[in-house]
């Protein structure tokens, strides 16, 4: 369209894990762009990053980085955020942040575009990308909500390191040659860097996500209890969720028990989910196909197999949701929202 | 003691996987053998294997090889089992076998001893070792049960690969050196080695374990749903399971959501977890404590973790279960039942 509006974009925490790929899906998506402004911190301005065919030069990001800009999306941690998206909302800009700085203010919509991309428009400036195990499963989900109402959720995570970064992907990796070689694994960095104890993740299952709450449970666990009552809108909804780490390098799994308001088909259920908005069922036991993290990498749906019918509980569903975390958890989800935004004010 | 009662003892599938750590038991707990009969197939009959110093060679696995033999521990596959165990019976042995043939059978007792060693007495030739994943979380539960009672069941499982046998762990490891160097992994043994379609496990999460049933359910997922009932001896527990392999080589995770019938005080479960037998309470979230499968790898226990009290259900309880499935998980409880008979019949 060469009346297209061309938006001045800026991604803070471009050299990120999730940065680059919102950059890339900018660049595939060929997202309106008049300018892209790359920021990160100090440590990495001066960085040169190919976009379309041209290098940026990625920039300090500071307060004063946003005049004129009309879109920002965040991802170089809820710190950042907290210190910088008040200055890009003064200064205009609508951020899009993949922190958790702001999803449980009451001011800030909390949007999964499959679930509820009516909320978009209620922003102050700030519009929160949720957490990527949580965007996931509401997606996934939506269409049985919409249908058939849900009372409760029992979820158990099969996380990839990826959710902790690049350092996590090469922490990762390094242990896994050393354990092969047959020497110490030597972890520095996962499960949560900024905390003392480290434990090994390479042929590992670490039942620990960030932070632990005094309740017992993790901020991750707590993030998808919460959000995902924010973004179906439904305080109703109970939410369990044991959040695991495990060495799969993009892509979370996620095993989920739930238990639906009213009786249910089992063919229609996956009809449901066949025809929903992102969402690609994968289930035939007898061919044995059911999503799996290494498929689901690099794509921007969510996957959804082993679609059936509780034993006990005929008004219970299990479900196995896979997506690419970095994707759909975190980059896509974003850029979906920018997407949204952008054709609103065509 | 000079005039303890000294068993024949046979061993059938000692080379494989089980095998090999039933017979690294007998000697370590010092059981009190007579003779030591190793059998397996035809294909491995030959090899030698040491025990207390001197070198046993296999012999192959006929329905002769039982006459005068005391106690046969089996771990060879559910086939050998039926073809030979009956033989065995009839020649006087008493059978405590680990495969799936006879777990279901209402005449053979299926045993967990922390659960109910007195089931042992009613054996009629056989007595089965319990599936795996089940025998931990039994073994976990069993103290809440007996306290509080147990309505409901939730787990998603973590499995390791020494469960699916000595190949799957050599396919995990060529498959992760394959990955690393930037190689296709080619899988060629895991979800199921008599099945035509192979997924990489490297690097992935893998929900299929055992074959599919037509109630949408992997035949692993019905061995958790139907032998908790059968050990715990209440066939009210409602049970669903989802069995995930999961890259590590020793130690199966478990995530359990369970329903208690009465109320509990948090710290009573916890005193209750740390002084049950064979289960040790590792649960700190401040310094970062809970079970990991590298830390229980080569350990008899069975380890309990991220004990909480629901959010969403105050009668409920969220716990981590991890144990060695070669050991807790097989050929542990399999000797614990031999010791208990050996003891008995002093």
């Amino acid at each position: 369209m060469s009346n297209q509006k061309l938006f001045n974009v800026a991604v803070v925490g471009a050299t990120g894990a999730v940065g680059e790929q919102i950059i890339r899906l900018l660049e595939a998506r060929n997202f309106p762009i008049k300018e892209l402004k790359l920021l990160s911190s100090a440590r990495s301005a001066g960085v040169k990053i190919a976009f379309k065919g041209q290098e940026v030069v990625v920039q300090e990001a500071t307060p004063e980085s946003f005049e004129g800009v009309d879109l920002a999306l965040f991802s170089a941690g809820g710190d950042v955020t907290r210190a910088l998206a008040p200055h890009a909302v003064e200064a205009g800009t609508i951020c899009i942040d993949n922190t958790s700085a702001y999803r449980m203010d009451p001011d800030t919509p909390l949007v999964v575009p499959e679930v509820n991309v009516e909320k978009i428009n209620e922003h102050k400036g700030i519009i929160a990308n949720p957490n990527c195990s949580t965007i996931q499963m509401v997606a996934a989900l939506k269409p049985l909500y919409d249908r058939y109402g849900i009372s409760r959720i029992i979820v158990s995570t099969y996380q990839a390191v990826s959710g902790a970064g690049a350092k996590a992907i090469n922490e990762m990796l390094r242990q896994s040659k050393e354990v092969l070689a047959g020497n110490e694994a030597n972890p520095a960095i996962l499960p949560v860097g900024s905390l003392p104890v480290k434990h090994q993740i390479a042929f590992n299952a670490i039942p620990q996500i960030d932070k632990f709450l005094d309740n017992g449970f993790t901020n991750e666990e707590m993030k998808m209890i919460l959000e995902t009552k924010k973004i179906m809108g439904d305080e109703s909804i109970e939410v369990t969720a044991t959040c695991v780490r495990i060495p799969v390098v993009y892509g979370h799994s996620e095993s989920v028990y739930v238990e639906l308001k009213n009786d249910f088909d089992i063919d229609e259920v996956k009809d449901l989910l066949a025809n929903a908005p992102g969402i690609v069922l994968v289930d035939n036991p007898s061919e044995q196909l059911y999503p799996l993290a290494t498929d689901a990498a690099g794509k921007l749906e969510t996957f959804v197999g082993r679609v059936r019918r509780d034993l006990s509980n005929p008004k219970a569903l299990n479900l196995w949701i896979v997506s690419d975390n970095l994707l759909k958890g975190a980059a896509w989800n974003a850029v979906q929202i920018a997407e949204y935004i952008a054709i609103e004010q065509q």
